[in-house]
């Protein structure tokens, strides 16, 4: 595995690792089970290696924390290609390099199906101001990074064409691979969403630089849920504008094809991986935030407020009614 | 969940907790999978909470370190009942509370199987002088703490039982019990030791006070493979005493009633949790190591001498022929 002279004292290899840090840490854990998660019919190892890791770091980006080192409990079943564990290897260390998170810890078992459990470790942004989800106040300013609902789009898709492949395709559940013709419907751009989500670590860095941010979390459980979740936090009100609400043209074009909503996946899909900022001010996007350059857009999406809950506005500033329905590991 | 406010700035609630530390971490992980370590049939959630967290803590103590925090990702099915996830969650505690040990972040999702991976974070002894496998020499002296053998021979009695059962008995597998009349030939201080594992971080306390520790791990593999790591990491040969391996009272009474010899599982049962020592020099333990108060008792096994691998010597000296059987997870 990577490791890093500058913080790592004792590698893989003993009974734990030793880090070398120095002042508060930012920890988080997260789990990817098979059946749950992902399935192998549609992903690849590499792919699951890479993942496991982006929604940690995910975690550590919506703290405004930037990664140190991860750890992985992987679980496997007995009859696990060497190949495959090798190629999860691989793309685990390739997210960890591209982030600066060396695999410094593990623990490889026998699984009834694979389980890849990953704990971060990182630091806070300056001043210890780590970003929370209980400091948004009436009057801030939401934002929302990149594109939502591309994943929970491809998951959805990919579902419903597995449930209707025919059984002997069903078997093959049990090996990796890329998803194939039967799948073509979905889009690949909405795939590579789904597989390869990319922590918004850059994004939130240049946010704490900015020093704008009152409250922020990740919506991998979907827009509309975590935006609760921060109102219910903060003792505030989210209002959302419909129309402010971005949408990834290739999430339009298969809405269009499919004849619904995108927004059904914008508020609801999760597994997205984007960021949900409230921001002490507005901020003036074509100075302050660059564009391109390997970073995701930032776009206002409404205001907090007093009161409680999430509201959805159309473009005369009119509630809309939103059906309760979201989608949920658990 | 039990927090800790010098240690912690904030807890679980948010994207990830962050934790005051202040220097170098020990950090290990470590995961209890359905049907690999443990079975519904014969355990119940609270202790398997507890073991959950000791085995990690195990994994400090082999590192000479003391707890600091825990992360838990918990997967369960989704018909598990509320009472089995509260009782979990208490056991987890109580084992926390014991060792000084919080728990600040965690991750609850659906799976198809019970599954806990447990991350903990502890800091070294003084002077950041952790215990690592790669330091024995020539001439040291080796030393293990309390009853090995235990936890593996209760893993084999429970589940040679369960084979055996008739299938009705089998289908209950998914709900949580205590061993119950099926079992009864299984020692009750054999299932105890296999249950409820107790971290030796007292013990390794002591040692990192005495500071005579070369090199150490714990063998939670079984003596005779986690014997051999530790020759291979530090280059050196193990020669243990046949005669001076500790038999437990209970395990000595099982092997005799199943007419086995007890050095079965001592040397290849696994999950026994204690630690295997080298010393630079000899203890005297009657002055040197308190009996009692809750600390188990270290007993010299052997030496460390030139060359490669373990042997098992008796009582003149000579090598007895060990068959290489190994139990593992993998």
């Amino acid at each position: 595995m990577a490791t890093d002279g500058d913080r790592l004292a004792l590698g893989i290899g003993d009974d734990a690792a030793v880090l070398a840090a120095a002042g508060p840490l930012v920890v988080s854990t997260d789990a990817l089970i098979e059946g749950v998660h992902f399935r192998r019919a549609w992903t690849t190892p590499a792919d699951l290696g890479r993942k496991a890791l982006a929604v940690n770091l995910s975690d550590l980006a919506a703290m405004g924390a930037r990664p140190l080192a991860a750890l992985l409990a992987l679980g496997v079943p007995p009859a696990t290609p060497l190949a495959d564990l090798k190629a999860f290897f691989l793309g685990l260390r390739a997210e960890g390099r591209a982030w600066n998170c060396p695999l410094v810890g593990g623990d490889l078992t026998r699984a009834p199906h694979w389980m890849a459990t990953i704990t971060v470790l990182g630091e806070p942004p300056a001043r210890n101001r780590v970003f929370r989800r209980d400091g948004a106040r009436p009057g801030d300013w939401l934002y929302l990074t990149g594109w939502p609902g591309r994943s929970g789009a491809a998951r959805e898709g990919l579902e419903r064409i597995q449930e209707n492949l025919p059984p002997a395709a069903k078997a093959s559940n049990s090996a990796f691979r890329t998803p194939h013709s039967a799948f073509k419907d979905v889009p690949p751009a909405l795939i590579r969403a789904h597989h390869r989500p990319v922590p918004r670590l850059r994004e939130a860095a240049r946010l704490a630089r900015l020093g704008i941010v009152r409250a922020a979390m990740d919506i991998s459980d979907g827009l509309w849920e975590d935006a609760g979740k921060l109102a219910a936090a903060s003792g505030v009100r989210l209002d959302l504008s419909r129309d402010a609400l971005p949408v990834a043209p290739a999430l339009k074009r298969f809405a269009a094809q499919q004849n619904r909503d995108p927004l059904d996946w914008i508020l609801f899909g999760g597994e997205d991986y984007e960021l949900l900022i409230a921001s002490r001010r507005r901020l003036d996007l074509a100075r302050e935030w660059p564009k391109g350059k390997g970073i995701a857009p930032l776009h206002p999406i409404g205001r907090v407020a007093k009161g409680h809950g999430v509201r959805l506005l159309d473009a005369a500033g009119n509630p809309i009614v939103v059906p309760d329905r979201t989608w949920s590991h658990f």
